[in-house]
């Protein structure tokens, strides 16, 4: 019995869908994740191409949309476990260049943009607060990378309930085999997959609403 | 240029080790994660076994103990997404078999037995705040899943600036693929991977001291 | 200048309002503060009085109804520095007398009731997750004591985005000064007072939609 | 029976004293908060001068230090509920005078100075982690306002477990009723209140030690 029978035998997989007020977060599509010699590599340049269109159609929807950067004060205070793990984060603060938002994806006044040190979009921000204030029930998730920050910010998505979409073809990884991986584990349990695609025609339907 | 490789050049890896003040968590080694009918299977039943000696190492080092198990409403009046993604786990209740800790690692008086409806150990619960009032600086991470309930509170201890470490034999997941894939994650990027023979050594010197 | 004239003076004050999706929080009516020779006194019997007829309300209208208890661990695992200030906590378990809702309130099925173990609602609980999956937008809050569990409740609630109400009849307190205080301050900064009478007429309107 | 009696009565108000690894956190002692004319007012500014002596002592005996600005958005994009009742908050932005630590209380290298748009210092920070990270067990506090952001932050303080200390003549208000209405609800349920001299002469031994 292969893996994906197990799951299907303990009924994960189920879908859990969209809600009516989505809100789009782009996770850590920063310069240092889009260079294959700091953090990058792998899909993670067409996951950013990819997610230029759904940013327009997030857009054009006049969804809410936030995008996360790491960011760690410039003398290190606030430097963790996760820099003992991989010191090379300590690089990403606030007027690095490896810090900002990719040009393709250039936060629009308005939009929402935090910084965070932990994997996690959600821990020590202010994100939940954002969504509960923007009344959002679906979280549409793209970034980078899918094994680290993507995973971490899905399972906190939907432990706070909200209905959660990974954007599949809009989330990349420096290396395929994680990627792939998460995709499976994002899927059976956490949140459902769905390509950019299906995304931009559910935004449509939003938009028209 | 494997996966392997790139984690090297871009310095992830690196242990975060051990500190002076360890506790030890064990996540959901409850009879329904233990039947393979439910949500068992793989290699949790090894993992169980495995724990026994850890829990019992732990013990006479007298460091503190938590246990999680997953408990919902009976009128599954705080059921969320993830029931929707696993249906079945609305059936564990507060009185369910399924719920209880397994009978080899019945918790003892005086140690944290945490209910929890998410995976993290730490979401929506007082683990942090339990820690805390211990003086924790290390959190030693048994049970099950992997690439689950496990993968999750490990990134939020880590998060919480917790030294962690996964104990690699005590943990046990239903399909062998997902562990391995997220032991990977884990090691790299949020935890140390050290065997239970290891750790129980690790508390030999902690009862010395 | 007397105090309100320099609040006024730097734009406090102002109405959050109500949202359209109202869910509606009780706080800690349980037995042992409704009792003034456990935690109880002042005008918390009053409170629960009124509380009825706004809880009432609220099932008519079919808004979502959330109830806290304190809840310790029989064994004190899950004590903390709460308990060093006010010892007679502990005394507050699953099973004790004190601890249960009480009679006049007793909750419905499908209601929420979460365990808590300090002052806040939101701290080491699911009910942020819970009012997301339930969409609310407005957190009508009722409870004892106005000076600490409501007040905590009510920080975290605004600092969640809910729109905050507390309806100032079905708030109670051991003593009237720290009742009037922790209203002032709330009403000031946090939340909006309205009477039972006017959140029941806000009800009504939320009903007929 | 006056309000302090029933205190007594129900056995509130116990010391949880003074832990062996303190750090200090200085809340809102930026200009718009010592300035009459926007947030101040009252004993703030009395309070900060004693806080300069505090500091200095907290610098010599090596404790962790953490300062908290509240900081918004300059496009208002993370303006929440807080903003609606106190619209003058948005005027605290990244760059502007009003957001900065006073001089008299300047941060050095090294020191933790976190951005926060809610009253509690622990809302949607890293402030839990960094008290983790550094193994405190004790939370020292200073800053302004007694009623609003140094009480959510001593309440969430308390909630972690660490011992909390107000240290009385370290923080102000704006109105002095609230302020000695905060001071008395602190020190009965979550706090030890104790002035700079006795925390001065506290940590003369944390040096010593």
């Amino acid at each position: 019995m292969n893996e994906l029978d197990v799951y299907r035998k303990q009924n994960f997989g189920n879908s859990s869908g969209f809600g009516d007020r989505p809100a789009l977060l782009i996770v850590d599509f920063v310069n240092g994740f889009a260079d294959p010699d700091q953090f990058g590599g792998g899909n993670i340049g067409e996951a950013i191409s990819a997610t230029a269109a759904l940013l327009a159609s997030a857009r054009e929807a006049k969804i809410p949309v936030a995008f996360t950067r790491v960011v760690y004060a410039d003398d290190g205070s606030d430097a963790g476990v996760f820099c003992d793990k991989a010191p090379g984060l300590k690089n990403l603060t606030e007027q690095s260049e490896a810090s900002q938002v990719v040009d393709a994806l250039a936060p629009a006044d308005g939009e929402y943009v935090l910084r965070k040190t932990q994997p996690s979009a959600f821990f020590g921000t202010g994100l939940a607060a954002w969504l509960v204030s923007r009344q959002a029930d679906t979280l549409l998730v793209a970034g980078c990378t899918t094994s680290g920050c993507v995973r971490a910010s899905v399972v906190d998505s939907m432990s706070y309930n909200f209905r959660t979409i990974v954007v599949t073809d809009c989330v990349g990884d420096r290396a395929l085999e994680p990627h792939e991986a998460n995709l499976f584990d994002m899927g059976q349990k956490y949140a459902d997959l769905v390509s950019s695609g299906g995304v931009i025609g559910y935004l449509a339907g939003v938009t028209a609403g």
